[in-house]
């Protein structure tokens, strides 16, 4: 069992959804693919990966059609990843990943790690995932933007800044 | 890396989400038990998992505070596996899945696998994931009820009479 082999087999939507992200590194991945992280290095530094597991998964997306590579520099050969029109669409399950993860992952007295703004009432949307609660009208994934908490803001800091002194490490 | 650890090395509700259901086998899991599929050997004849591998995963569900378990037969003791609130606001990534699943899993000729009704309005919400198609409304998880189409139906019958078979055999 496993990968393509299911997808065909069964059906299901979530049983071939879970073919393509039923892995955790995938879904930190995917989350800073949505958040505009499209490089090897810094998409490493979020994600706390090894080059070959955040290589394999990078590969295992373009090959799902969640991705695809341009190259940003032609000497040495450097790739930005993308997200295709079906990777883009993964971030309604994103959105209700995190409203989940906010209500039943977390202490009441830890703040949400990005707030996300109705565009349209430039509100909090909240966290019940259909409907805005600062105007109570159904908002997309296109009606959002993210705004980084101040905690999540350092978190991504110390991690780039790890990986910038293991990089220098590295070279000495 | 893994587990418990990460749920709090990171204030992002995404990964502490994925602590907990970043596995393909849970995801399949949590939607035969969202479906009302309580016991073991029904649980395993649906999601094809091993004996062991459900048993692992139906621990650490419980552990992450997703199901509880309450006996229904003394001897020989044996368990349902019930969702908890937790568990049950978990339906809410389900549906995007789903969603998601079925507009970019699935080629065009092929029929959706759960048709969800509106209750309030009996039509089909379709699956943009925020608002039923039916009557422009949004919906929430619980305001949805799921008739399983005849290719599903099969399938799980299918998977069934598998599993009886197999004990079956294991028997004589």
């Amino acid at each position: 069992m496993g990968g393509w082999s299911e997808i065909t087999s069964t059906v299901c939507p979530i049983a071939r959804s879970s073919a393509v992200i039923g892995d955790r590194w995938t879904l930190v991945i995917m989350r800073e693919l949505t958040m505009g992280n499209r490089r090897f290095d810094t998409l490493q530094a979020q994600t706390l990966t090894s080059p070959q597991m955040l290589t394999n998964r990078l590969k295992r997306l373009e090959a799902d059609g969640m991705l695809e590579r341009r190259a940003y520099s032609e000497r040495p050969r450097r790739y930005e990843y993308h997200l295709t029109d079906k990777g883009e669409a993964f971030a309604s399950v994103l959105l209700a990943l995190r409203a989940w993860g906010e209500t039943w992952c977390k202490e009441p007295e830890e703040e949400v790690a990005v707030h996300h703004l109705h565009k349209t009432c430039g509100r909090e949307v909240g966290l019940s995932g259909t409907v805005c609660e600062g105007c109570g009208k159904p908002f997309t994934v296109h009606e959002v933007m993210g705004e980084v908490s101040v905690a999540f803001a350092r978190e991504r800091e110390d991690r780039s800044a790890a990986a910038r002194q293991d990089a220098e490490t590295r070279r000495t």
